[in-house]
């Protein structure tokens, strides 16, 4: 279990924490696994996308579309914290991801980012999680585990 | 491995589930790992959201939008089941969910708990099982368990 | 870990990959534990549905009116590619799914298949990993492996 921070300035803000999460994966040592990567809280997600700036606006697009931010939430009618659609979004999108380890290495695709989306309407500070499972190779790391 | 069962309502009901899969983690005693929540058939879905009534019907609003239940489907053409609209939901939301778990807890936000959310257009007996993987902390600690 | 590959028409293909995922399962040998269903690259990406043509038709339907073909995105202006649709379609409906195994089969419906779909706007081939983790049950099952 491994665990990073990230600063973000909400909105739909998009940013690839694929270092960290590599990162996380290089500390636990697994060579044959998974990583899973979770965000707490309920106005995030993660998911996976070719990070570059015209497919971050895209996918802003896309959730403006799925879940507009001026529909009308009845979320924000009881609580008027004016971030329902922020709520929505995260629940469409998920808040983890699991991705398979192969020589030590996350197996995703050459073009493709691990991202963290923050939906809420300001800036947050965000936990995100990095559980690694699977099997140290070799018996001598295995020995240094016992 | 856990599994326990749920009564729904159909048409897009949201059941917090979390007070079920915290025990079934609690049960398995896994200290630091991984707990993988996932239900069987094609109608349903599990993710997670702040559980009050505003975003119950929130959520249900983003669906009806997304796939709309009136928009015809060709599965009720061929079946005449009606419940295209559930199928299709059901496959963008997806069926599983993998929570970290760390000191013997889901990682969840306070905010966040863990729904099943049944597009069906009935009442259904739902089946949803807990796989926990991962370590025990300890020998002590596994000694206390016996 | 397992993998193997399949040929894609695009244009939201849809494959049914329960066979191959199954298969991975019967050959890692665990009777309880989790199957993770990855597939890499950024225009693709895996769920589960009754898999039959009219629900392929209908999920195709769907992702057309969240993230249409023609909407206009930045990512083709940015790079020509021409499947920024694709991209964002991925994104949201997410590259990786994790089934749990009991008894040496996933648990997954009746009704309810392993499907990849590739948004992609040309045939592609695609690399499908499926991570399996899990115990498998007896000792004498165990002194098998060494």
């Amino acid at each position: 279990m491994n665990s990073f921070s990230v600063s973000t300035k909400g909105h739909c803000d998009m940013l690839d924490i694929t270092p960290q999460v590599s990162k996380a994966v290089s500390q636990a040592g697994v060579m044959d696994g998974l990583a899973t990567v979770f965000v707490a809280g309920s106005t995030a997600g993660v998911t996976t996308v070719e990070y570059e700036p015209g497919l971050v606006s895209d996918v802003k697009d896309a959730f403006e579309r799925i879940a507009p931010q001026a529909a009308g939430y009845a979320h924000d009618s009881r609580w008027g914290d004016g971030n329902g659609y922020a709520h929505v979004r995260s629940s469409l999108l998920g808040c983890s991801l699991s991705v398979p380890i192969a020589d030590g290495e996350l197996t995703l695709g050459t073009w493709q980012q691990i991202v963290l989306i923050d939906f809420d309407n300001r800036p947050r500070q965000r936990k995100i999680v990095v559980q690694v499972l699977g099997e140290r190779s070799g018996g001598e790391v295995d020995s240094g585990k016992r």
